[in-house]
């Protein structure tokens, strides 16, 4: 619990907080590079992205925005048990979870729209790992198109990668986190590879590591620790490897591709943003912003099987296979939280909540999720900006909070 | 002339030059921070400010776009004289011009639109200092709303400037360039104050050079030079402090209130964007970056005396006055002007070139500038990539062309 004087207390905004305002604002109020992911700057970082980093656009179409049926009720009242045991509704959860945008989509429609801390509807929001779902859905609608094979190995695609651990990997084993690759995925370990893939990818000033300084320099230097195809273990720079396939197979930039082959198609209302390296590269495993709406129309997407707009944007399979996953594959690493989901798992860079249900979520650091339940028609986005990176009991909540959402929607 | 075989030659573009192009770029092909706006880099650069610098989004309305009406013709053919006294035609100049987007409105009708080195009509392009014509309608409104006085002095608005130079100046000094601060436009002298100015906007590399780091910061350090409101003479800087006062004035960021004051109201295709400096102090007297059209909906805007999208965005007074102003205190240190334009001035953030016929211009560095005739209900936007900073005879060229345009439209 944060103490309510505390400047990272929730339901305390950017605003509130000062961040970034006057002309110039104050020296301790001032977001840059050194503090941006930092409580309680984050709150303003991630409404923000294109104000601390070269982003590159990921284009809406010219064409019309496909409108959002609307069928607004309030949902403040929904109640549920935390992890802790504690009872909530869903208006204290979202204040106390650090929220800044909250979408739930019933049959298609609008039920709920809400934004904090001076989030606006035109408002890009950092996504964090949620945009490595958006680009498996590019991987997936490459793969329906034949430009990608699935079993390929990605040294096929990126000669580059054949003499690191990348080279034999399998485009599945990237799609589904289960390379042998060494990285490791902490967040706080000064040692651990991540920080290099946050100093290569520019989020992270360098000071005095040597590390890579692009993220295409820091893939090639990475080794393997075990073969391919064994078990799930979460690496974003698996991730980043699948976006250079793309690039590869296309002959074009992930952004362009992006644009192309999905934002457009979704009758997006803005463009989106992705942060880039200093070679131009885009952080594909994190550095998406886009608005709550058009996450909707994505989630929406998803929801109905890839098909949005009158279109089938990403084959039914692919997106069918986003929910489920082999859950012994899962366990090895990430035994606690098959106690909560029993067959959970990992697929095409989603995560299995439930095999038999076919539900599955986006997940991204500090509270970005996208919640699908396609046998109810609902999907959740939920934009947040925590103190902290990852909060497993947070997390949790804020599953339990969209099947409550589900059973309201589903009662009513 | 330039080699047709050097890099910098006419007719070649980012594509040809392979200019950030792969997955990643070569080196010897990477754009970035210390090269930019050197040619050939500022090909590129200047169609993907954002991907370089960081940006605050200048946002579109969510409301409609305000439809530009079409009535196409070729214009390729219209011959005028060079100032070398050669002949050429318009498809000829604008190759030779480094040209990457054109576009000619007649009554408020598309006559011509015309992209080039892979500029496309969702691109945003670097305004350089067609960006202070901008900021000056924001003024104009501001004026027109009783929120700002031109005759009150800039530490009404702004103490912190009081010390300074500009602290008795007037706000109509400002409009029309006749303060008497310190500050030397010269862009290639490493003693000039400009490139102190570059050092703290964040578009040069600060190296050994000791200055301000932030724009406000320089603002604060110029001192007079003489007495404000005397003759003209051209200074980025007085911008600045416009943006500042009108910060001030309104409690808002400048990206802000050009959103909601100017670009929302023309009905804007796409949000523009503004480059900032460390402290997030847009850069109005350059840093503005928007697409073709967009800036057709601007001029055409100020050709209709402010008013546009069934609105009166400017004051009509205000915008009068862009085509009117004192030759006198123009000709002091521009006299070479007077010699090709006899009523030249410059007036509320424009170029006056014919007081009589009200005809003016915006005009930026490498080749930016949009030009106005009310008379003959033609205003011409050409967006550039120049190999030089400023050419006076590529800029006098232009307006020929532009010139022959309006007498070509006239006739037929």
């Amino acid at each position: 619990m944060y103490n309510k004087k505390d400047m990272t207390a929730p339901g305390i905004g950017y605003q509130d907080l000062r961040l970034m305002q006057g002309y110039p604002p104050p020296r301790e109020k001032q977001v840059a590079q050194h503090n941006w992911d930092s409580p309680p700057y984050n709150r303003w970082s991630f409404q923000h992205m294109s104000q601390l980093f070269p982003v590159a656009a990921i284009h809406r179409s010219p064409g019309p925005v496909t409108e959002l049926e609307r069928n607004e009720r309030s949902l403040d009242d929904v109640r549920f048990q935390r992890v802790d045991g504690g009872q909530t509704d869903l208006a204290t959860f979202l204040t106390d979870s650090y929220t800044d945008g909250f979408l739930v989509l019933h049959q298609g429609k609008v039920v709920s729209e809400q934004y904090f801390n001076g989030m606006q509807p035109h408002t890009l929001h950092l996504l964090q790992s949620v945009s490595k779902t958006v680009v498996g859905s590019l991987v997936g609608r490459l793969i329906g198109q034949g430009r990608i094979d699935p079993q390929a190995r990605v040294s096929h695609y990126v000669p580059e990668l054949s003499a690191s651990g990348y080279g034999d990997a399998r485009v599945q084993d990237l799609l589904d986190m289960r390379t042998g690759v060494r990285f490791r995925e902490d967040y706080t370990d000064p040692d651990a590879e991540f920080i290099q893939l946050d100093i290569a990818s520019g989020w992270r000033e360098r000071g005095e590591l040597k590390s890579p300084d692009s993220i295409y320099g820091l893939l090639k230097s990475l080794s393997k620790d075990r073969e391919h195809g064994q078990f799930f273990e979460y690496r974003s720079v698996d991730t980043d490897v699948l976006a250079w396939v793309c690039e590869r197979a296309c002959g074009e930039r992930l952004p362009v591709l992006l644009s192309r082959e999905i934002w457009s198609r979704l009758g997006a209302e803005q463009d989106a943003n992705i942060t880039l390296d200093c070679v131009g590269t885009a952080l594909a495993d994190g550095g998406m912003s886009a608005t709550l709406r058009d996450l909707g129309r994505f989630a929406q997407m998803y929801l109905q099987g890839g098909r949005f707009n009158g279109q089938q944007i990403v084959p039914e399979e692919f997106v069918r296979a986003c929910g489920r996953g082999s859950t012994p594959a899962f366990e090895v690493l990430y035994g606690f939280y098959v106690k909560h989901f029993p067959d959970a798992a990992y697929s095409n860079q989603c995560w299995v909540l439930d095999s038999e249900q076919g539900t599955y979520s986006a997940r991204g650091v500090f509270g970005q999720s996208i919640y699908w339940d396609p046998a109810s028609e609902v999907a959740i986005v939920k934009l947040s900006s925590w103190p902290d990176f990852i909060n497993a009991e947070w997390t949790l909540n804020t599953f339990r909070a969209c099947a409550a959402v589900v059973e309201e929607l589903q009662r009513s």
